[in-house]
Parts: structure tokens; C-alpha cells; sequence
């Protein structure tokens, strides 16, 4: 039986369509099971129906945070989904559903956490003046940006950057480090020692 | 007239010898016009002693914040220091002391920066479970491992990495871009913008 991956995402799917090809040319050796929005109109949900993936969306406008969670892990439970992955969700996650899914959620963050947590990390490290920056893939918890990490990717600040070329950089090392944090969950050789995450 | 730098240490000082050996292999263009610390029996005075290189030290233990700042600032100036490169001096600048030499005080962190600033950077980088810290040299202002960036070097935290073996691996980086940072300053082809550092 393969492992079913549920992606989660609010906008284009950039991280997804990585993960997608990796699944596609058999270097992931899972299947996506669904591609779900919270944004009925996110351009990731196109691809999702482009590449005949199954979708859904549900608008999270204006639900409570708990009811909304739990239509979703509803829909993931009906999808038989065994790991989901944040791809650029631009939401933070009850505790409930991060119970219902314990250990089994990624997420990637265009930083190396803990610099930069929250929204426009590309934008702080800028204006922070970081020389280093990059991407950090993590196990999620119901706090924003933190559980123990998986894997860490550098990303030099150049001096004519802007926040556009910047996350185009980091963008390009987020799809690598996102496919190989997968394929290493699903190979399972990991353990989890207080934060930090070690290869068996 | 060959910038004159002044070295402030607490122990061992193996960024002063780095530092040193720079300066004398004629790879860093300035003097080393003082080493200075705080604590008597610091091992990096002895080096400094050993190197014949002008060296001094007051003991901080009990003294005053504003009143020790002030007895180093004046060796300093007495010494014509144009540069403060500050190598693993254990001690938080009064405000009085950074605007006596405003720009002009560098530091080393071993981590980067603003990742795990404070003691034991690398204890908390191994803990907190990050895939990659490093070392970053700063300006220094009258806050703790603040100040703008000059220059970062990433190191990978390996699974069997100890506080020893993974602050050894970040020592090799600080002896280089430590040096890289102070022939950059003493070239002077930087500007400073907001909290960013750039080449002119």
C-alpha cells in the first residue's frame, strides 16, 4: 500500500507542483490522495484538476477556526489521507486536527527557523539584513512555525536582492528540501529525541 | 597611518589568534594596538604576551558597569584604537562605551544571528533541533547580539554532533569570516542601510 499525501494550500502551489512531479516521475513513492483549499479560486487547485488529482475546497471565510478544521480532517479521514502537507496554507492549524494527524503534518517555511517565523519571512530577513537565509521543512504543531525540523536548506542574501528574487531563491531550494523531507517520513528511519529529528 | 585595532577578550581568544595571524602574515592591513580583558587570567593575554603584542587587563568582578566601560574606553583611546573587535568578551557594552567608538565595534556570534543569540548559541542551535546554524559577525550596538549584519557562514548540525564537535566545526568558519569582515571595514566600501550592510 502506498502512503496517501494530503496538500494543503491557499494559493498558486508552487511546493505542490514540486511534489506532484516527484510523485508523477516515481521519485516519491506515494500517491496524493487530495489537494484541498481553503480558497476556492487558489491556482493550485487548477493544476490539482489539470493534473487529474483529486481536489476540493471549502471557504474558510468567516468559520470558526475548530468547525472549519474539522470539515477538512473529514475530508482528508474520507481520502484514506495518511500524511498531510502544508504547501503554502495560509493557515494556522486547532489542536484538534493537529491531534487527529499527530506527527504525520509538514509544513515548509521560507526561512531558517527559528529566524523569521510568520508571514513574509522573505521580507524580515531582508530588512533584518541577514546575509543567510533559506528554508526550513518541519513537523507542525498547533504553534505557529515551530516543531522539529526535518531539513534546512541555505539561501544567500545578495545586496540588489528584493523580496522577489530573494523567494525566488529560496523558492527553488523549498522544492528540493520539501521532496526529500517527504521521502525520508515515508522511508520512516527518523526518530524524534526531544526537538530534534535524527536518522535511524 | 595603519589602522589600530583593539582586541577585547575573556578566555582563550582563538578569534584573536586568527586575528593575529592575519595580521602578522600580512593578510589584514592594520596593527593590533591592544589586547584588553576582563579577566586577568584570560589564556588569550598570555598569547598576546607571548606574540609581544601590547596587552592589559582590569578585573570587572564587582565593578560598576558605566565606571569599568569608562577605564577601558580610556586604555583604548590611549592606545589610538580605531577598531574594537570584541573575541568572546563576555560582557554587555554600556551605551556610553558604543558611542565612544559608534561604528566601530565589531563582534562574533557562534550562530546565525538572529537565531539563538546569547550564551551557549550552539547548545540552543543542538537543541532546538536546527539542521544548520553557523556564525555571524555584527556591528555591535547597546543590545545583545544585535547590531547590523557584516558577515554569516552556515555549518551543518550533524546527528552525532555534541556542543564540542559542532562549536569546533563553527570556530573553523568564525576564523574566516571574522578576518573577511575587518578587511572589509578597514577597506570602507560599505554603506549602512536601515539594518543592512552593503558593498559601495
Amino acid at each position: 500500500m502506498r502512503a496517501r499525501l494530503g496538500i494543503l494550500l491557499s494559493g498558486r502551489g508552487s511546493n505542490f507542483e514540486a511534489i506532484a512531479r516527484n510523485v508523477l516521475n516515481g521519485k516519491l513513492p506515494c500517491e496524493i490522495a487530495l489537494v484541498f483549499s481553503n480558497k476556492p479560486e487558489a491556482a493550485g487547485l487548477q493544476l490539482a484538476r489539470d493534473l487529474g488529482l483529486p481536489h476540493a475546497a471549502i471557504k474558510s471565510a468567516g468559520v470558526e477556526r475548530t468547525a472549519f478544521d474539522a470539515q477538512v480532517a473529514a475530508l482528508l479521514k474520507e481520502h484514506r489521507v495518511d500524511w498531510v502537507c502544508l504547501a503554502g496554507y495560509m493557515r494556522l492549524l486547532s489542536s484538534t486536527f493537529v491531534s487527529q494527524f499527530a506527527g504525520r503534518i509538514l509544513n515548509i517555511h521560507p526561512s531558517l527557523l527559528p529566524a523569521f517565523p510568520g508571514l513574509d519571512a522573505q521580507y524580515q530577513a531582508l530588512t533584518h539584513g541577514a546575509k543567510l537565509t533559506g528554508c526550513t521543512v518541519h513537523f507542525v504543531d498547533e504553534n505557529l512555525d515551530n516543531g522539529p525540523i526535518l531539513l534546512q536548506a541555505a539561501v544567500p542574501v545578495l545586496d540588489n536582492d528584493t523580496v522577489e528574487s530573494l523567494s525566488g531563491r529560496i523558492l527553488i531550494e523549498e522544492h528540493k528540501i520539501y521532496s526529500e523531507a517527504i521521502a525520508w517520513v515515508l522511508r520512516g528511519d527518523y526518530r524524534i529525541e526531544g526537538r530534534r529529528v535524527l536518522k535511524i
